[in-house]
């Protein structure tokens, strides 16, 4: 893609993210977001065939992006639960790069729930995380770190539980607490339950 | 209210929980809400003064629900974490019971992120669960059941955590786990998390 088309789709992802955000996908109008964008009806649709597809590729977006700082940036010779208390740390930081766009995040969450392509596009990624953490957990039994009953791929889900949890609850009520902390809490309780119990 | 008055509102409740989640918040209206109750327009109002009325009422019976079941069903002679074990089971009969409903509760969160009166009508309660659980928590505490250095108030927020990140997960993707065995799984690996650790 030239470098003006990719400006002018990436203008479109960002002015339909502000109207997501603000007026929900079924209130937020193509017209209303190429008004905000800037650019015609028809760059929109060279870009994007339909709203849902527009929402699609955002979504894509977004969850790439927290694989690949989840997944991508772990530190060498560090052991499994240190790994994963980074990982919670990780979250903040995606947590307050992506605030403002968590409502929409919610927002892919509902549809999913309503419409079978969201749900396609939400899902594979989302199975993905927890096969990696799957996988981590794995390896923290290999290495001795946690107890070898332990069931990797519900203790994902327990992990990833509590991140989406935690995620929901600081969009809708950012103030009740310190939500990073009570992040580095949270996964650091859950590891503690993952460990061998010292006799 | 009169028997025939209390059948007509929750007739109309019913009717509404169903368009909400079919079509969500924004989508829903109140002559479709109307035919599906097979009422009239002038009963609706009548009980309801606007359609966010009738959405903040419904809000209100679920979340008193959950209180009710979670917070009153206390077994007698049963320690901390039995009681927080068991309050982890009692989630699965919520979930089960208003599984049909529960794409209707995220939208409430996706709305209380963007209506302050949502928001207000969400948040009082839900900051109630978390004062509930903080107080079983500080029992805990008490009874030598948990560490004495446990922040209550952060612990009670990764349990509360926990449960809304299972919740939307078990809507969203019901096939992807036995999200009752991960229910109970989580929450005993959270308790682990705050017990004194054995020498």
């Amino acid at each position: 893609m030239q470098t003006r088309s990719k400006e002018t789709r990436s203008h479109i992802m960002d002015a339909a993210i502000g109207e997501l955000c603000r007026r929900g996908y079924d209130t937020a109008s193509v017209s209303d977001i190429c008004k905000e964008a800037g650019v015609s009806k028809g760059a929109f649709y060279h870009h994007f065939p339909s709203k849902q597809a527009l929402f699609l590729a955002i979504m894509r977006d977004w969850l790439k992006g927290i694989d690949t700082q989840l997944f991508a940036n772990r530190e060498q010779g560090k052991n499994i639960p240190q790994a994963i208390q980074d990982m919670g740390s990780t979250l903040g930081v995606i947590f307050q790069a992506a605030s403002g766009q968590l409502p929409m995040f919610m927002e892919f969450m509902v549809q999913a729930s309503r419409d079978k392509e969201v749900w396609n596009a939400v899902i594979a990624p989302y199975r993905q995380y927890q096969q990696g953490f799957s996988d981590l957990i794995n390896e923290g039994i290999k290495e001795g770190s946690f107890r070898a009953d332990v069931e990797a791929g519900e203790a994902a889900w327990v992990l990833i539980s509590l991140a989406v949890g935690i995620l929901l609850q600081g969009v809708v009520d950012p103030g009740a607490a310190d939500w990073e902390s009570v992040t580095n809490k949270g996964v650091q309780m859950i590891l503690d339950g993952l460990q061998e119990k010292e006799k």
